[in-house]
């Protein structure tokens, strides 16, 4: 038996471990069963701040997995569930969309104008315009605590790349001087510590799963979690060296994919 | 005679010298008027990268000035100027607005699809949105030549702080972590030799005259011109001494309003 079974959490990252966007990954769908039959608790995690849990359970169900809203820890919903532990309800001005106002909502927090805001939360806006980003400017301005969901820069779109929420961040740096408070998402470790809150154990009844060192690996090395780096995504045979130096992270265990748990 | 009235030509920024938005400064609009008497040639410029010459030119009018639309260098006409130099026709993608557009295509240049485009003209857009974004990275990923209009970070409207073109260039960078090949505006330069071409004089000749430290006297000592420093805008007689030193130049000369050079 693989000696990471002895773990009893797994916090498993989603795209390139499970699925690539609406494909699965065979080997990593079947090793989500496997792991569930040894009994280990898990959270998936992802750093989209656009979705809502509920449309990501929908696609886990259409690669043949039922997920729990309670196993799903979506950058969104981190954000929603950090701010209630730091504020209990807050006033949120959000450069964000649907999915992200649907999760702070539902988390009790109120989304109000950017003039009676305690919180800047930002995250990425595929409707993000001028109106926007000068009401973000000005709680930058105004020295409102800001928060943000994910630091992405650009994220592989199916036509090529498009703009993460490292685009809104990067425009209030240069505009402001301002960075983010705090951010949320992967490499960060504040949506590791949700996950290990939600898990309801500690970092080293855990292994962080991912496909990316610079994110996943990181995040997981954070809060000091053991890191197991599979290439069925960003990171393959070929450029696992490279990445291993230009990174300067080395994953605990390196495995083809997931499910090389149980061979 | 005021010792600055030997120089031939006057390089003359707008806000704060000649008006405040839509507003004159008649100290300045007097000046101007007298400058013609003493046959002085005269350019007009400023970072503005949203609006044509014409939309200037009539805001001069209602000041009480005729002024020529040779004498208007704007940062959009500056830009379309440039490239003509450079490129002689070329094929521009853009993010910015439909003043920087007159003025590409009134120079003979093409606006063309991102994937098309052998320029990426990055200017201020207020109606900016994520598509723009989008082919703006890719031009940027690329490796598309990059022109901005203008380094402006934050631009102060009626109704408090807006974004500037430095929301789009911070944003890019952020991304991709390029920044523009070519900045055209105050401080850089270029627009200060786009200046000088249109005046037919040599920089020994001229004398650079605005309101900021870090933007008019900055772009006048790039180009090695006498600088005068107006306190009728930014720089007042109260934060002078600390403008000078925050931005670490000192203008050639000082005056309370443009109007002083013939007391």
């Amino acid at each position: 038996m693989h000696p990471l079974l002895e773990k009893k959490g797994f916090i498993l990252d989603i795209d390139g471990v499970i699925g690539r966007g609406e494909t699965p990954i065979p080997e990593g769908v079947e090793a989500v069963k496997k792991l569930r039959e040894f009994g280990k608790k898990l959270v998936f995690v992802s750093n989209n701040s656009t979705r809502s849990r509920t449309i990501m359970i929908d696609r886990f169900q259409r690669f043949g997995l039922d997920v729990h809203e309670d196993e799903m820890l979506l950058a969104t919903f981190a954000t929603a569930r950090y701010l209630k532990r730091e504020a209990g309800k807050a006033k949120i001005f959000t450069t964000g969309e649907k999915g992200l106002i649907e999760e702070l909502e539902l988390a009790g927090h109120e989304i109000v104008d950017y003039r009676d805001a305690e919180y800047l939360v930002v995250g990425s806006n595929r409707g993000i315009n001028f109106e926007i980003m000068t009401k973000a400017l000005r709680c930058c301005l105004a020295g409102t605590r800001y928060i943000a969901t994910n630091p992405d820069r650009i994220f592989p779109a199916e036509d090529g790349p498009i703009p993460g929420t490292g685009m809104i961040i990067g425009s209030l740096y240069w505009m402001t001087g301002r960075m983010p408070d705090v951010v949320i998402g992967k490499p960060s470790k504040v949506i590791m510590e949700e996950a290990l809150d939600i898990l309801g154990l500690k970092a080293d009844e855990v292994v962080v799963v991912g496909d990316q060192i610079d994110i996943d690996v990181k995040a997981g090395k954070a809060i000091g979690a053991t890191t197991l780096l599979v290439l069925s995504g960003v990171t393959t045979k070929e450029n696992l060296e490279q990445m291993i130096e230009r990174h300067g992270e080395k994953p605990d265990y390196v495995l083809d994919h997931l499910g090389k748990l149980f061979d």
